[in-house]
């Protein structure tokens, strides 16, 4: 059966998902790069976002990279907030912002975007194809569901809609590395979430080779 | 010089120090001693708490019990909130509540007790000497230095007199572990303040046997 999951969600150890000051150069806020340290050393990243990355191409394995390629394994769906898709807020001005990946982004699978704001789809190179859902979270993973063809769901980000999604507890499991820096300001991923009372629990903790600690959890059936 | 040093002081996974409906017979709260279980089965542990223990007495050695120990060393004071000494609030119905360690607390140093209302010092087996101050953190910590004659400080809690300390940027450096649990609700020790903004960096971090990650922060110069 189709699972919903987070993956390689990065977090600060004050719990902190984005820094402060998200903009066009700042997609992560300030200092939000720094929670990913263990993500952009991995083989699996390189592959995906470094022009001439290819099947022999640098990037390290270990543990940080096979939970990087992990993350994308049998997933038949994305879904992700509007803010993750890009910095364009409110009504869509025109069809000119196409994600901020490029023309071929890495999901290779239909990718339900949550807006208030009607769209048309984007098909885009190598099998992504963004479709934006007005509808509301419930509604987006009824089709990401369908899309999936009883393949797994990846919930993309940012903070907002993961908290979402766990508040009607909608969330199969989450794979959250913690990154050893503190960001003091930003989106907190658990404020005023009581995960216990959600029915979550942490299931497996494990440390990756760049000093980030990878915990795993899952709703209790 | 003299440091200021929370060592030892557990949290979850989502930040809480200490669970929700503290009381005599949950001084941690529900659920709160899961946070330490890194602790319990350490020969340090065992040798201060347990009926019987001595220096040949059981208990763990390794990562978990060196850090526990440590948190002792080069101790000449301690700074505590008065819910942390007990849990009797307001004024002091009388003498009777002598902490909860017994007659002799594991401290074997002053221990300024931070209140609103004026109590006698209370001399304890083993050099354990609870002095209660009512002027305020600053004071506690002028008080204690002097106490400590050169050695450091140690600040044992609860949350929200860490939260105090760290507020002002008093405290030099802390060693936290962070459990693999959820608590959900309950004393929070990073909410609302800007960790990043008030000068800390994470310095370290290592693994212990026992699923805990230490975490530890000092103060930038």
């Amino acid at each position: 059966m189709s699972r919903l999951k987070v993956q390689s969600f990065s977090i600060s150890l004050d719990g902190f998902a984005a820094g402060p000051d998200q903009d066009l150069e700042h997609p992560l806020g300030v200092g939000g790069p720094d929670l990913a340290t263990w993500l952009f050393h991995t083989r699996t990243w390189k592959q995906m976002h470094v022009a001439g990355g290819d099947e022999t191409g640098g990037g390290e394995t270990g543990v940080d990279d096979e939970l990087a390629a992990k993350g994308f394994e049998n997933i038949g769906a994305w879904i992700m907030g509007r803010n993750m898709f890009g910095p364009v807020r409110g009504p869509w001005p025109d069809e000119s912002w196409r994600g901020w990946w490029g023309e071929e982004p890495p999901y290779h699978t239909p990718v339900f975007v949550l807006t208030h704001h009607a769209r048309a789809p984007l098909l885009m190179k190598g099998g992504t194809e963004f479709r934006f859902v007005t509808q509301g979270i419930e509604s987006a993973l009824a089709q990401a569901k369908e899309a999936a063809a009883g393949k797994d769901i990846r919930l993309g980000g940012g903070a907002a809609t993961i908290r979402q999604y766990l508040r009607a507890r909608l969330v199969d499991e989450l794979h959250l590395p913690v990154s050893p820096v503190l960001l003091g300001q930003g989106e907190h991923l658990f404020a005023g979430l009581d995960l216990r009372a959600l029915g979550y629990a942490c299931t497996k903790h494990l440390r990756g080779e760049r000093a980030a600690v990878h915990v795993f959890l899952e709703k209790q059936p």
